[in-house]
C-alpha cells in the first residue's frame, strides 16, 4: 500500500469507527429526551445558583429547589417577562424527612424527580414558548404524566409566563 | 509653586483623601463582622451551587437552602472529613409561606437570616475549627444569639465535623 492509499484507508476506517460509536450516543440521546416536548436534563445544572427553594406537602411529601442557568439568573434579577429565548429551570426534589440529628428540621431524603422548563418561543409555541422534562433517575417518565405540565402551568401562573417559581431575595 | 512641589501637594492631598476615605470602609468591616469569629458574609455567595435545601418547622417556620463555595462542594463529592481549611458554608432561610398559586406548595416568604460557617483550623481551633456568623439584612447578629452557634453544633454532629448539612444528590 502506498503511503497516500494508507492514509485514505486510516481516514475511511477512522471514519467508520466514528459513526459506530455515535450510534449508542444518539440512542441514548433519545432515551433521555421527554416525549412531547424532546427536553432533556442540562448538564452542569448541578452547579446552578439558587432561583428559590419549595417544600411541597402530601401527597408528594418533598423538599425542592430551583435552579437557573445564567439566562434565567438574569431574567429573574432583571425582571424580565416573558422570560428570554434560553431560559432553562431545573427542579430538583427529594422526600421530606425529618433530620435525625435536629427534631424540628426536615431535610432530603432519597431523591425523586429532576424536573426541566425550556423556553423556546417558537420550538414550543404551542405551549406558551416552555418545553418540560420529568426526569427520574436520569430516564423520562412516561407521556402521561408529560401531558399534565403544561395544563398546570397554564391554568395557575399565566400572569408569571407560566412559571410558578420567583427568586427568593 | 513649582512643577516639583506641585506634584507632591497633589501626591499628599491624594494620600489624605484616600486615607479619609478608607476609615468608613474599615469601619463598616468591622460592623459587618460577627461577634467573638469576625465572620463576614462572603462575596458572590449567591451563586453559589445547592449543598442542599432544609424546611425548620415552629418555632423558626423557615425554609432554607446551604450553597456552598468551590472548596466546599468538592470536599462533599470526595466525602472529604474534616472539611478542609476554606470551606465556607451559607444558609439562606426564609419564612415559609403558602403558594397563593398551588396550596400545596409552601415558598419563600420574606428572607431571615443569613448564617455562615468558615473553616479555618487554626483561627478557630477552640471550636473545632470553625467560625460562625449569623447576619439579618447583611448585620450580624448580638453576641449572645452568636454563643449558641458552637455549643449546638458540638453537641449534635461532631461526627460530621461539626457540619449538619449533608449535600442532597
Amino acid at each position: 500500500m502506498t503511503p497516500a492509499r494508507l492514509a485514505l484507508f486510516a481516514a475511511i476506517t477512522a471514519s467508520a469507527v466514528l459513526a459506530a460509536a455515535s450510534l449508542p450516543a444518539e440512542d441514548e440521546a433519545a432515551d433521555n429526551a421527554s416525549p412531547i416536548y424532546g427536553v432533556t436534563v442540562p448538564e452542569g445544572y448541578r452547579q446552578w445558583p439558587v432561583i428559590a427553594p419549595a417544600h411541597e406537602t402530601d401527597p408528594l411529601n418533598e423538599l425542592r429547589v430551583v435552579v437557573g442557568n445564567p439566562t434565567t439568573v438574569k431574567a429573574y434579577r432583571d425582571g424580565a417577562l416573558p422570560f428570554p429565548d434560553g431560559t432553562v429551570l431545573v427542579k430538583l426534589a427529594w422526600k421530606h424527612v425529618q433530620s435525625p440529628e435536629f427534631a424540628p428540621a426536615y431535610i432530603p431524603g432519597a431523591a425523586t424527580t429532576v424536573q426541566v422548563m425550556v423556553k423556546d418561543s417558537k420550538r414550543y409555541a404551542a405551549t406558551g414558548g416552555w418545553g418540560f422534562g420529568r426526569f427520574v433517575e436520569g430516564k423520562p417518565v412516561d407521556q402521561a404524566q408529560h401531558e399534565t405540565c403544561w395544563a398546570c402551568h397554564q391554568a395557575n401562573v399565566k400572569d408569571h409566563d407560566y412559571v410558578f417559581t420567583r427568586f427568593a431575595p
